[in-house]
């Protein structure tokens, strides 16, 4: 980890899990006065390669992002499980999950963090690029997950 | 309510309820390679004039920022009770809490949410502004929080 582990420490997004993702897209399209962005679903396994607790996950999501400057908000709707989205609405409902920032250098940062005492709960690819959710909870108040796009 | 409710769609701060903010602020100074930000307390109930669920309450809560850019990271861990921030510790832990919003009007946004059916979890005030929590759970997967600066 360098002086500057997430380099720019811009936050990418913020991500809340939700029950009924149509239902949530609404309520935040009027909530902002925005038009509704598209809801996509997660690429399947043999694109995702998506790995729950070290272990390959059948699971995907429906998601949808508001664009709120710097940020953006990203829903996700469990589709299946096991997964970290599939967990945090058993638990909690509705609710927010991650805070995510953009990295370069996955492998490292994922290192850096695992050696700092996080989890690695989930990993995945999308097309263009991957992500890792860890374990932040107690450290940090919030899963930390890490985009790296090429 | 306008066609734009929350003005420019800017989302000021994303909250996360700490059980140990020292601890938490040295994680994140880490994380973020900065220097730690100073703890505050928030005001007594002679200057903040704290409601929660309608009814005066003397809890407070100390309080850390990160200036993320647009974002800024706001820890929170909650002093007594009854407050939104102890509600949420005794839930669910250390835990990301809220979205908040700069608006003007704090009573026309508070009427027009309250109208749209979120709860007027807890209001205050501070120097200089004023906040109120929204319960948005259900309707946005979580509490929306307004923030008023003069």
């Amino acid at each position: 980890m360098t002086s500057n582990p997430l380099g720019n420490n811009k936050v990418m997004q913020v991500g809340v899990i939700v029950e009924n993702i149509e239902e949530t897209v609404k309520a935040w399209s009027r909530l902002l006065g925005v038009e509704p962005p598209s809801i996509a679903i997660t690429d399947s396994f043999n694109i995702s390669n998506a790995h729950y607790q070290g272990k390959p996950t059948p699971a995907q999501a429906k998601l949808a992002f508001f664009d709120l400057g710097q940020v953006s908000l990203e829903l996700i709707q469990p589709m299946g499980e096991p997964s970290t989205w599939n967990d945090q609405l058993a638990a909690h409902g509705s609710s927010l999950h991650h805070i995510a920032f953009e990295i370069k250098g996955m492998e490292e940062h994922i290192q850096g963090l695992t050696e700092q005492g996080l989890g690695l709960i989930q990993r995945g690819e999308y097309g263009g690029g991957r992500y890792a959710y860890l374990d932040g909870q107690k450290q940090f108040g919030t899963v930390i997950e890490l985009l790296e796009n090429d």
